[in-house]
Parts: structure tokens; sequence; C-alpha cells
């Protein structure tokens, strides 16, 4: 477990947490990011962006990289994991990193376009034999059939461990080159297309017309919801509600950039992250206070 | 007169007016900015930013001068004046000049931190005797006594007017080296302290403790305050209403950066000026499809 106690953990590292850490740091707020190996895929794909004001004719991946080159240079701490679930203690968040966990006093969510469920009723099942956590949800499966649908390689420590623990687990890979898995682990080369089942999963209906019978689905890999991730934040046609201030419903809890909704535009996430920053850096030096 | 009909006329040529400027550009909208010579002289004058995420440590100077260059790259045409009235039409915003009409579709407020009162009870006596524009109320006090406080050169020109139809024009400028004026205007060196008079302006206390006699002040160029510019515009402590669209309560007029409330940071205007040149940019091609 990490012992600091952060006045502010940022979700994402795209323009809009590079921009909140950035100006949390300079009000000399403890501050740490919590992003993925790519920070925002969308801009680092981008050709061409030319409505960043100051910065015209660049690439989404030469923007990113100025981007995060600017935090580095005043030491920001970049964790690359990701939040499976936060809790609220006494006005500190926990806020567990795999097995590891952070406690801050305030968090800024950042973490980029709205997850849209992959499979149809994904919601429906949710709790049914659905899941966003193999390693949470894991021992409940402990001797049965699971089926894992990955959207990218960090769903593959948890099907190894899976393996550990579940007599099938199917691996269904949504992205190119899946690495080395544990060899109980049986790949698909097909996609999903609907849950079956009617209270509770019993399997996974594929493109290719076979069926994959299970007790459990775990789609991994993809962007959480943010309201999955904080129970009781407010969501509205799939964004996180914000009002200028950058404030969610829940005190402490900022949200800045594309998960706030549209524009998706890098100015628009940078200005937004630099006012949830100050407004989180303020409510830190109250609670400390 | 103009004869062109924009699609966005911006108001203000700093980091939110170039911001919106910019976007709109960008979706082909025909655009104008009206601006001072010196665009934000907040920013001008800032030694060092180094929160405006990608270009760490940079004058404020400096970093204007990125913004200015950016929007002259793609040929914005930025008009050094200053709007002094605006009125709507079927639709259409009709903004002058100085002696010059624009009109133009929408409107993106862009002019920087808020007016604020030069003298006391200067709310109290608008159109009580004092007043904002001299060129307009000018007949009124044809053959009568006026003050000028001026904040800036802008002011001599309308010094100037007045002196060949007033008895007398005192003139306090409240900048540094004011350029030749008419014979008959009277240069006053002092500060002003209070406005004189119950229900109508009768003169002016100055901070030396002498008094002029006179039935009308105006103060001149300073920032007009924006809902004087336009009628109706809500206003909430001293900085215009927006919603996170950017959108005031009065269709195709849009605000952005200082002028909606703190924080005072170049990436909020600049944010703030992507929004409301994306969404008046919407509005433009809906009025005129």
């Amino acid at each position: 477990m990490r012992q600091e106690l952060y006045d502010l953990a940022v979700l994402g590292c795209g323009p809009a947490g590079l921009s909140a850490a950035v100006n949390a740091t300079i009000r000399n707020k403890k501050v740490v990011v919590v992003g993925a190996e790519v920070c925002s895929p969308p801009l680092h794909k981008a050709q061409k962006i030319n409505n960043y004001l100051g910065m015209p004719d660049v690439s989404g991946g030469e923007l990113l990289d100025r981007f995060v080159q600017h935090a580095r240079q005043i030491d920001i701490e970049i964790l690359n994991s990701k939040a499976t679930s936060i809790s609220e203690l006494n006005g500190l968040f926990s806020i567990l990193l795999g097995d590891e966990i952070i406690t801050t006093r305030s968090i800024v969510i950042a973490t980029g376009i709205p997850y849209r469920a992959t499979l149809p009723r994904e919601d429906y099942f949710l709790g049914r034999g659905l899941g966003y956590c193999a390693t949470c949800d894991g021992p409940i499966y402990r001797g049965k059939d699971v089926i894992i649908v990955a959207h990218s390689s960090e769903a593959e420590d948890e099907a190894n461990f899976m393996a550990e623990i579940c007599r099938r687990v199917y691996y269904l890979p949504l992205y190119k080159n899946p690495g080395k898995l544990h060899h109980a682990v049986q790949m698909v080369d097909s996609r999903p297309k609907d849950i079956m089942g009617d209270e509770f999963v019993v399997g996974l209906e594929l493109k290719d017309g076979s069926i994959l019978n299970a007790e459990g689905v775990f789609v991994l890999g993809g962007e959480t919801a943010p309201d999955r991730l904080i129970p009781g934040l407010e969501i509205k046609d799939n964004h996180i509600v914000v009002n200028r201030q950058q404030e969610t419903n829940l005190p402490g809890v900022y949200a800045a950039g594309d998960c706030t909704g549209p524009p998706y535009q890098v100015a628009k996430s940078v200005g937004e992250g630099q006012v949830a920053g100050l407004n989180a850096s303020r409510y830190a030096s109250r609670q400390s206070g």
C-alpha cells in the first residue's frame, strides 16, 4: 500500500487529466496521475490538430508528447495503472489500482469519451454473471467456466489469474497480437454477438454462429464507466454531470474533458482540466486545513 | 459601411476571442475579430505563464504573440476597433464600431475581466448626467460644461468632438502622455474622487479637494460593460451568465473567458472560446440554412 496521502488523484492522462495535474502541482499540491500506457488513444491517433490555440498544425501524437513532457518537467508522478474501484471514508478517497491502494483528498475524473457497452444487454446482466473485474469476482467462479472478452492486453493478467481457479477460461481478444497466456486459457478466434440467458448468464453467442457455455462473462481491458467506479456519481446521457466549476454531485470529486460531454476537443478538455485542478486544489486545502 | 455579412463577430482578441475565431474559421465560417491594439493587456503583462498545457515557461507576451500568429496564419480578420453598441433585427446583429457598422449572424463576447466602475455611484448617475459614449449623448450637452474622465487615448477624439459643441470640456486623463487636444479642451491634472449631485450630476469632486462644475460626466476609453453594449444580457456578480455551452440568455450571443467569471486563466479562456466558437458556428449555419 502506498503510504502517501495525496491532495489530488487524477484519473486519466489525456489533455484534461494532465492540465488538472499541472495546475494543482503549481498550487503546491501533492498530485498523482493514474493513466494507461497511451494517454488518450483518440488524440494519439489524430493526424492533425489545428485548433489548439498557439500550436497550429501538429499531429495528435506530437501534441500529446508535449503535454506529457510539460507534466514530467514539473515532476508529476504518472502511474501506469487503472482504477478499478473507489470508496470514501471520512472525507478521504481510497482508490484501488489492481492490488495497490492510493489515498487522496480529492479526485479529478478525466477518463475520456465515456464507455459504451460492448455487448447488447450488458447493463441487464451486470451482477447476473457479467462483470468488469475478474480478480474481484473471481472466487465466485471457482471450478466453473468463464468467458473473457478482452479490449486490450491489460486483460491478460486477469485471464491467467482466472485460469488457476476456474475450470475453463475462454479468451476472446478484440485487439491484435495477444501475448502469451496460461496454457489452460482457451483462445477463441471469433467476435461476441450476444449474451445468452434469461435471469443469469448461461453463455455467449458468437458472430460465427457457435455458442460458448459459461456461467460468467467478463468484459475487460476497456474503460470503466465512471459511475461503476464511484457509486452515486450523477450521469446524464452517458456523461458525468458537472457545473461550470467542474464539480460533480459528490463533494471532492471533479470531472473534466470528454467524460463531461461534447464537443470532444483538446482545448475544451485542457480548459476544463485547469478549472477542475484549481478547484480540487482549493477543496484539498480546505480539507487539510 | 462594411457590406459583408459575417457568420461570427468576436468581441475581444485575447485567448478566448482568438480561440473562438480559430475554431469558427476552421468550420469555414466568415469571422471577424474586433479588438484593441494590445489584445488582453493582463496577459501581455504577465511575466511567466507555466500552466497552459504544452507550452511551459513562456511569458504572457510570447504566448499572446503565438496566439495572434495562429489566427493570422489562417487569415483571420482582426479589426483594431471597439464596439460601442449592438442592436438586433430579424436575427441579425448590427455592431457599431466608431463610425462603421458590421453585420453578423452570431456574436462571441470575449472582452476580458469585466468593467468595474471608475467612480463611486456611477451606476446611480448613469443616464442622469453620466455616460459612456460622448458622441452618442453629445447633442444633449450643447452649450453646456462637461467633464471627461479618460482611461486611454481612445477618449481624445471624443473630447475634441465635444469641444466643438460644448461650452467647456474638462479632460482628466488617467493614463500617461495624453496626445494633442483641441485648444478649447481644458486639461486637468488631478484624479476624480466623487460625482457631485442629488438627482443629476452637477459636478465632480477631485482628490486635490477642488471642484469642477458640469452638467455631464463621461467615463471614456475603458472597457464597456457588456450589458451596456447589448441590452438585456444577463449579468450576475458582474459577469456574463453562460451555461456549459457558453450560451448567454440571448439567442446567437455567446460569451467566453474572463468575462464569464473566474478563474481568470489562459487555458480556461481558450477552452471556453473553443466551445463558444463551435456553438456560434452551428448557430450561424442554422440561421443561414
